[in-house]
């Protein structure tokens, strides 16, 4: 990594992920060690003509001494000056940049998972509000760490790792090319196209089909496509991810039938790897959950509520992908799930669903787990009402024609 | 310093400092790069009962930042919810801790001072809120960084200045006491014996007399003097200054006459150094105020409003003062105005004066500028009402018998 990089990744979090209007509040959340980058991101902010840039450093091992040593009946609470910072970025409408790329990645190991899940910080629930109502333009982009790079690589030596993870962090994130604005525009706008292709088709239901995996999902009536180029309600333009390769839907959480082996490792949130899982759907509900890793912990999770067993997103990536073809497991969701087409286990998208009606059918959950369950030897099929069966991915590869029309 | 060392400068902080109580919210200010002490602050906390530990970092290098970049009309703006997060901790009658020690002196070297002095942060204004309703028990201790160590320490190496700081603020903090829970109440009981002698003596006005200095300092009729242990308005008592050496008082702003010279130097809150100031004080201002160095920052400062020019406080400090034994000049206030007996320019300490009618008399402000004025060479002297005079220091020695009495 050279400064050259850092200043070009913190721009494209500024002007392209959550487009940074002048006079705009920018509230960025970032974890501790993670500050060259935050003060990258804020110089690239205040040129932009931020107002205010407020970065607000999380640090996992100050949660590290809680979780080791606080009581057992204050693990729950959160200051509610927390959640009142989102809700006034909110009323703001300032824009929000999260930094993904653990420090510390093993930060709680050796302590209780019981009490460390009682803890959810650094994520709020307001958060949740200010992206439904749509307040704020915002963005979650990758930082590579030392400690990130070892995990990924393993078995280069430190140096190497996080050389390499920078190479193919910039790569995913298209800063490789010589005009990188361009290559987004142009990769988005053929998610654009795909989305409003899939809209068009008005499926039913999505199949599923490959190796161990036979899935079909039902959709709600107005369940619509979204990649992830969003407006705010004021209109302004935000990718709330970068990078972005996926187009997603809420489906029927009561229609969901047969079985799907993953074709990623997954990682979940305290750093749990889960491989080989493979899970049985009835009438919406997973019946059966195994994995030749890690399966007890995803049973656990998938226990947590009711609607924790069910599906709330279907989100198709198709092989140009760019991190689908590096094939490195990242152990970081923000670029996990888009190497494949995946299914998630809770919380559902509302604004996927157009009908106010339909949307209170959408599940919901305190999780929202993504499982890869994708790849070119994964079919996947769109279902008319009347029962017509439409090519939707073959090999990786969109088949819907609109998606090649320019 | 050893992580020994870290863990008990970090409980003296939370248990004698904050008095941290089971059940409370701590909030805690850092600065970035003091995350050894801040994790060591929030365990000791977590262990005598915290129900949650809120570090908030700031980054000066984030500000400096905003300093050279953001747009001129955005400089005095502070996002709401920080000062809400400070009146939160009070209505939730939190303990707080502030750590001192810059990690980064020059963080705004070569930006416009014009600029860099329109952004207070990390001050905020909801603190005096919180501190003048006694909701919080709050402490400020010093952390040592390298980089506060080579300001206090120019000749000695990077490893020998750091080293050299921590043993002199051990000492400073009576860390290097086999008990020193016990010296802190045994030099705590002196200074409270103190304040209850200069109480009862009822002193109309003070004098103080040495070389290049006499100035006589009219006191309200219910100014009290107070020493740093306090009690919140719920009864926790705290020490706001750790360590604290002084008594003080709120004097009478339009009643101090004479001339004054500074015994040691004096560090601006932006890194100025200021030395041999002379001030000459005429019916409460200072009419004349020049230095041998940094005169004129200083006399920009006392122009700032009609009472930076009067004096808001007089400290005394006698020689068992073991900052001021040591001879260090720390560049930080928190150490270097509990070495001498010092003035303040500007804000009046409102809670020292007793009766509604004098309160209104107090010296108002936006600065509060100790001025260190006493030595073993100065004498300190009580004038009561009638005219007679009392001696309080020689030698640097209390003369009150009162004081000496177990």
């Amino acid at each position: 990594m050279s400064g050259d990089d850092l200043a070009r990744l913190a721009e494209l979090a500024v002007a392209v992920g959550a487009n940074v209007q002048p006079g705009q509040v920018v509230g960025v959340t970032a974890e501790y060690d993670q500050h060259e980058f935050a003060r990258a991101v804020a110089a690239a902010a205040y040129r932009r003509g931020a107002r205010f840039v407020d970065v607000w450093y999380f640090d996992p091992l100050v949660k590290r001494a809680r979780i080791a040593l606080a009581g057992e009946d204050t693990l729950d609470y959160v200051p509610p000056w927390y959640g009142e910072r989102v809700l006034s970025l909110g009323r703001e409408r300032a824009a929000v940049i999260s930094i993904r790329g653990s420090t510390v990645p093993g930060a709680l190991d050796g302590l209780d998972p019981a009490r460390a899940g009682r803890d959810q910080l650094p994520f709020l629930r307001e958060s949740m509000t200010v992206i439904n109502d749509r307040s704020v333009n915002w963005t979650v982009v990758a930082y590579p760490s030392p400690a990130w790079a070892r995990l990924c690589f393993p078995e280069l030596s430190e140096d190497e790792a996080l050389a390499r993870l920078w190479r193919e962090l910039l790569h995913v994130c298209r800063l490789d090319e010589p005009d990188p604005l361009a290559a987004w525009d142009e990769r988005l706008d053929v998610l654009a196209r795909t989305a409003r292709a899939l809209d068009a088709a008005r499926f039913d239901a999505v199949h599923l089909e490959g190796p161990g995996t036979d899935l079909t999902l039902g959709l709600l009536p107005s369940s619509t496509w979204q990649m992830a180029r969003w407006e705010t309600a004021g209109g302004i333009r935000h990718l709330p991810n970068v990078p972005t390769e996926e187009v997603f839907t809420t489906p029927d959480p009561e229609r969901v039938d047969g079985h799907v082996r993953s074709t990623r490792p997954l990682v979940l949130a305290d750093g749990t790897v889960v491989r080989g899982i493979e899970i049985r759907f009835e009438g919406g509900r997973a019946v059966e959950i195994r994995a030749d890793e890690g399966g007890g912990v995803l049973q656990g999770r998938a226990a947590i509520d009711e609607g924790a067993c069910r599906v709330g997103e279907l989100a198709l990536v198709d092989r140009e992908s760019r991190i689908g073809r590096l094939g490195t497991t990242f152990f970081e969701t923000l670029l996990d799930e888009n190497a494949a087409s995946h299914i998630a286990l809770g919380a559902g998208i509302a604004f996927a669903v157009a009908d106010e009606a339909d949307r209170s059918r959408v599940n919901t959950s305190a999780i929202h787990i993504d499982l890869m369950v994708g790849s070119p030897e994964v079919d996947v099929t769109g279902i008319t009402a009347a029962g017509e069966r439409v090519p939707v991915l073959r090999e990786g590869a969109w088949q819907l024609p609109a998606v090649h029309e320019a």
